[in-house]
């Protein structure tokens, strides 16, 4: 049991599984529909249509990018085609980021090509490139040790190998933080591994920032294999010099819309349960895994429970947020423009970390909702799902929502292959395999479902919520 | 049986096994030497570390580009850092060629850029690119049975899927000859699908030939998951353009170098075992499997040799042919300078289809020498390795000296990932597994130690092997 837990006052009946008379519950009619919903959505396919259509016809959506409006257009027409009740979009606004060519090649002592990217934000270099001796660290920690100024005209490298999922947060951190404090030791620019698990010709990209009042530097990454290169070309002990050339920029303000369906409630149409996923995506790839997975499984989630002809009692509300590659925005601003709502939002969970299968199923609720966590985790638990703990991380966009308070669900998603692919030009629809996206679509079609009728709040915007959320 | 050995008189005693009293056999000491360094050589790993060097120090090194003199240079200073006892060079000239700026995209009806690679030696397009509706056919077979003119003003994609390694041969035909076929029908460029069994946006390179008298039209592969996506564009019934611009051009003639070591006989100085590999490789990755893996095989086997105190009766040399990649043009210079010493070439073996490990041990050699080849066998059994016939292919570049009635050896590599790789930028070092190489190198050690020391000619130069041969 976590700390949070024990916050929001899960008592130890509820812990060890007695279930009170007075506990709310579902309906046993409720109950199998939920599971024969999921059962039927484990063939449905329709995830994985969407998927195709989102890949094929808009591919590639950077954030800001001549694909952002595309996608939008695509968002609102494939709700209305797949007929969503109500289809609007609301506004998100930053700025925008242009790539630009990138190439970085060994000078010397053994002049060779690396497969180079630019991270998101970065400044350019000069139009003739960037060229300095290389100054490897095996981590960003190690960076942050050396001496005052022992970067002075160098290029910094970060080697920090990534060797599974579960070391993405503290890994990026070379990629999100590492320009600025190479900056402060006098670098002119950084280049970092790929922060992916995959050991092909593909860099990585992925947002970093500058701190302020920190000159800022061009950062980029390399492949994986060519981050092997370069350390063994350093292992011979001789100087090593670099040409990095990226014409990266910033490129003004820019307008996009998060893209929202609802499929109206049959009896508390004004109160809902909030799923989805994110629409931008990395120029790289087509945004298959991320995050065309996650708007495809909610989109064909909630499209499933109409076509099996279900009718919520509670309103179902998918986002397809605006820009959460650069800072997670389009998440802040439906945060923002929805604060007013938080008690009539019943639930939020959002689906960004690949194609599946989902395998655990976590809460964020008030005390009082736990038998109907149980409930629900009962009519999920044979698609293969563990149970999670009452302190539930309802994604990246959610995020903002949970800090207010807001009821969230965590579907926990098998991510081992995803930083093979995450954020590189790999990241591609035939990576897609219908059994994974499935059973993921399934898993939240039968959520969403119990979560829209269940018999009560689940306690978004009260106390015990607002202080868990802290 | 095949009907080569058939034809070269193989004995039916020989193919069950009988050894009569006067078949030429090794001494127990020789076969004990091969069995020694033959599991020596296992955990020796000279290979790995001769690869380590090239691919580092060197890279990629397509025929007739700057790297080519680099990769040469390496190659003459590796032997004699080695040890080897007559280190030369021989001229090798051909048209080198040049790839340029490479770009695809999608127009229209959803714009999307490609991942695309130029094919060897195609020439290229105008500076602003080729605009034109694209034209699939599933396979080269499909898009020669189209009507003429059918592809008047379009852009063919042959869309051949190539399953696996033993598929190379065939489904290559499109890139081989894909783009003259298309420019009798009219098309003004060809796109393929990338003949390769991988899934990553990495194109594969490779070359092509233009038939005389037709079109000169420009040529490009498109990565596999590219070739999907296309694919399931062209299937939604609307016309699909495509912009190809490909900078590729003849770059003049060229004058690279095979580079030679030789590791002399003590009884027969002037006869020779000849084993290598191809020392040029593609431009866009490191060349590791594709050959670099042959030539640090080879160079390394016959280091192993010598490092462990053996002395070979007859000379070992090592050849590192020059430009395999356009057309085997080192293989044939080699052949053809050397064509007076056929009957003193004892074998001929090269290593050109990846890391192993050693999965067959076939071999053509003159009727009387069978006893000799089982007895190899029986040594190199133990790593694994079945019993080819006795109708070897010994290498794309030993081809020309085998035509010549050259007693040649095939020792079969399982190429099962080989295609993944190859012609990719993914083909780097880091794909390379000391267990895979380790072995292959031995049994090239082994083969070579024994080719060398046999009691009998294996026949090169006799009537049965100039006729075996065509």
């Amino acid at each position: 049991m976590s700390m949070k837990s024990t916050i929001l006052g899960l008592s130890l009946a509820l812990a060890f599984g007695v279930v009170n008379a007075a506990d709310p519950v579902f309906s046993d009619a409720e109950l199998k529909a939920a599971a024969s919903l999921r059962d039927a959505a484990l063939t449905g396919n329709l995830s994985y249509k969407i998927l195709e259509s989102l890949t094929t016809e808009v591919g590639p959506r950077m954030a800001g990018s001549p694909a952002d409006a595309r996608a939008v257009a695509w968002g609102v027409a494939k709700f209305k085609e797949l007929g969503f009740d109500k289809v609007w979009t609301e506004p998100v606004t930053f700025p925008a980021w242009k790539r630009g060519v990138e190439t970085a090649e060994i000078l010397a002592p053994f002049p060779q090509p690396l497969s180079v990217t630019a991270l998101g934000h970065s400044v350019g270099t000069p139009a003739g490139g960037i060229s300095a001796e290389v100054v490897r660290f095996a981590t960003l920690k190690d960076m942050m040790e050396a001496p005052a100024a022992a970067l002075k005209g160098k290029i910094a490298f970060i080697d920090h190998k990534m060797a599974k999922s579960s070391e993405y947060g503290y890994v990026q951190q070379g990629r999100s933080r590492g320009a600025s404090e190479a900056a402060k030791k006098g670098a002119l620019a950084l280049v970092i591994r790929s922060v992916g698990t995959d050991s092909h010709r593909l860099p990585h990209t992925g947002v970093m920032r500058y701190e302020e009042n920190v000159a800022q530097i061009p950062a980029a990454a390399i492949s994986n294999p060519d981050a092997d290169l370069l350390t063994r070309m350093l292992a011979r002990g001789k100087p090593v010099s670099l040409k990095l050339t990226l014409g990266a920029a910033e490129a003004g303000s820019y307008t996009s819309q998060n893209v929202i369906g609802e499929i109206t409630g049959s009896d508390k149409p004004d109160e809902y349960v909030v799923i989805g996923g994110h629409l931008d995506s990395w120029d790289l790839g087509t945004g298959a895994i991320d995050d065309g997975a996650g708007v495809a499984i909610t989109m064909g989630a909630a499209e499933f429970i109409k076509r099996q002809g279900l009718k919520p009692k509670r309103t179902i509300r998918v986002v397809l947020f605006a820009n959460e590659e650069n800072g997670l925005l389009g998440g802040a601003a439906y945060a923002k423009a929805h604060e007013a709502e938080v008690a009539k939002i019943q639930a939020a969970a959002e689906a960004d970390s690949g194609q599946g299968p989902a395998i655990k199923f976590a809460s964020f609720v008030a005390p009082e909702a736990l038998p109907l966590v149980k409930q629900m985790y009962s009519v999920l638990a044979p698609l293969g799902l563990a149970a999670g703990e009452n302190d539930a991380n309802p994604g990246p966009d959610m995020g903002a929502l949970k800090a207010l308070g807001v009821a969230s669900f965590g579907i926990g998603l098998d991510n081992s292959d995803y930083f093979n692919l995450h954020h590189t030009p790999d990241d591609t629809f035939d990576k897609i395999e219908p059994k994974r996206i499935n059973q993921t679509a399934a898993t939240y079609a039968a959520f969403a479902w119990m979560a829209a009728n269940a018999p009560i709040s689940f306690g978004s915007g009260s106390a015990a919520l607002k202080k868990g959320a802290k």
